[in-house]
């Protein structure tokens, strides 16, 4: 098998997570063989980088360190799940990749893009995803969707600097106008998970006869 | 005050440490204003990501991941003490920097050096020791020095693996002779400190005079 990689971008409260678990049960349903993973868990070291990232002492903690810290994580990923899971199954799930630390540490934050683009090529080994959708929402709408969770480190931020993020996003999809598909997140689940489904349907016809 | 970086090289059990510790006393016998970092410990962050290097049950680390968490640690310990102190102090000693991520990932573990320069300029912001001593050692002597400590993950690697390590110091004396001083570590502590204090009475006499 040759695992094709599937990111899931944008801002906090865009709902990647729903849209993920939509497509699970959609490949579950239909037996394709699938692994999800998460930015930047998903591994012992990984999450200790997360626990790390997430910690509200570290609020002070400085950009280049926090992009390289979630780097380390990303490498970390890439070699004990990602490139193992393409041999096993069919599609390869990533809630966030390389995308969110341009679009964060690089359009929010004013870190140097090339960079980050340099880092984290180092870290992945140059794996890039074969298909990205990136959700789009006003950070205000976003705000408003995450009213009831308790905010993290990432969340006290700010609107001001979700809206560098969603325009790093835009950037992003222009520059990669082949991988990346930008969708309405302000419509309903089910009407954002329809487009999705659309996509992959039409990019991996081939594949997903096959299974 | 415009202070002076100096850096201690050289494998596990070469005595770094004890080397460190002379200097330290004769800088405080003589009034000169200096403060003394570690690799990669320093500060809140870079103490866990030590943590986590030295941690057994990482003994898989991946190297990028490693090397990565390294320069995390050093971008924080650069940001947060190191340029800081440049303004305070005459002088600011580490005990490692860029150079042992090169011997150790690079040489030792066969990582690509270009890589780990980019990485670490990155993370460093291009700051560069102005005085560098690699105390070299075989490393079957740097061995039975440290026998009666405990192992840890550094040091159950393997005589092997700091062999090349070594080589890799070698190789960076070559390419930085004005910066880097290859120190005969096998002689006595005293005579070793002798010729590491003449080399720097040498190099800073302006700057020791003034002070």
């Amino acid at each position: 098998m040759a695992g094709r990689l599937i990111t899931f971008e944008g801002i906090d409260g865009s709902g990647k997570s729903t849209q993920i678990q939509l497509l699970e049960e959609e490949f579950n349903r239909n037996g394709v063989q699938f692994n999800t993973f998460r930015e930047p868990g998903g591994t012992k070291l990984s999450e200790k980088i997360r626990g790390i990232l997430l910690d509200k002492e570290n609020i002070e903690l400085p950009s280049t360190a926090e992009s390289l810290l979630f780097a380390a994580a990303r490498a970390q990923l890439t070699t004990e799940k990602i490139k193992p899971a393409f041999a096993e199954y069919e599609f390869v799930i990533c809630d966030r990749f390389i995308d969110s630390t341009i679009a964060y540490q690089g359009y929010g934050r004013g870190l140097n893009i090339n960079n980050l683009e340099m880092i984290n090529n180092i870290a992945t080994d140059g794996l890039k995803p074969d298909l990205t959708f990136i959700l789009d929402l006003n950070p205000a709408k976003a705000g408003e969707r995450m009213e009831s969770e308790a905010p993290d480190r990432m969340e006290t931020i700010g609107t001001e600097f979700f809206k560098k993020v969603r325009e790093g996003y835009r950037q992003i999809v222009e520059q990669n106008p082949d991988r990346c598909i930008e969708i309405n997140a302000e419509q309903t689940p089910d009407n954002v998970y329809k487009e999705i489904y659309q996509i992959i349907l039409k990019r991996f016809e081939k594949e997903l006869i096959c299974s």
